[in-house]
């Protein structure tokens, strides 16, 4: 295969799309930062048909409101760059497919929108079950990633994301 | 920069973002086959976020459905890669957001899915503007890449989709 995404990228999605393929189980992303780097590594697998039937990439707050109903006081309160606001974004990617798991990254890339409280490279995850969604405590976390370029916050997210995608060794999604 | 996608269509992307930036207008893009690569590649540019707000990653029938009000019957009489499809693709970027311009993008990347007609590499491309919304004649092409690999397949079709993203020299998007 020639490469249009970087090799680590690729294999991690290869393997994201098998697990879930062999489970029966779909995913689906919702995607601030990174743009669409997530979705393109999952879909460049033949197959992934089978596992990803869509992705939202939500890169404005309008965006995140208006196609994951994420609440616009989540987003005046917290911030885009937030816990809240990034498991409403993956709880709205569940709710707007048929998707078991939905992964939500909302971040900042840089080289502009950093701040003291928030740097360029903070970046948040969210996981999302559809089996869990009477869960009220959200499954998300806040990285620092340590990097240079904006690929370089962009492509560690993605990989993070993608991490996240894998089921749990327990069971199903 | 450090490089998560080929150095061609950044280079294109940036081009892209920078022509709608110097004219204030906006774009979105419908993917289907090359799934999040082109809204990766424009987002890899900093400010994009002033040209492109979001993206819509409709890889499945239903996805191009329920996300871009693809009638059911259009996709049933021609297929998902057709113009018609590709057409009603970017029409339904175009409602589903703010932007001056979208660009749809639906094809066959590989290995599987081709066939005597369609085979893989085929690809419909489709330009539609806000400003020529009440016009029925659908701005759309097809082609038929000769390429190897479904990463060359979704490589040429992002390098063709953000050419059709740049403005025509005339005026505005």
């Amino acid at each position: 295969m020639d490469d249009i995404l970087p090799s680590d990228l690729v294999a991690l999605a290869e393997k994201v799309i098998q697990a879930h393929r062999e489970r029966g189980t779909t995913i689906s992303v919702a995607e601030s930062c990174t743009g669409g780097l997530v979705a393109a590594a999952l879909t460049e697998i033949p197959g992934s048909s089978a596992v990803l039937d869509r992705a939202f990439v939500s890169y404005s707050n309008d965006a995140k409101m208006e196609m994951l109903a994420v609440p616009s006081d989540l987003i005046e309160t917290f911030g885009a760059v937030s816990i809240a606001v990034a498991w409403s974004m993956a709880q709205g990617a569940l709710a707007h497919s048929k998707a078991d798991l939905a992964v939500a990254i909302t971040g900042i890339a840089g080289p502009e929108g950093g701040s003291e409280l928030k740097p360029v490279g903070t970046v948040v995850f969210a996981r999302a079950r559809r089996k869990d969604l009477d869960d009220k405590e959200p499954a998300a976390e806040l990285k620092k990633f340590d990097c240079k370029t904006r690929a370089e916050v962009r492509h560690q997210a993605a990989i993070c994301a993608l991490e996240l995608l894998l089921p749990k060794p327990s069971n199903s999604a």
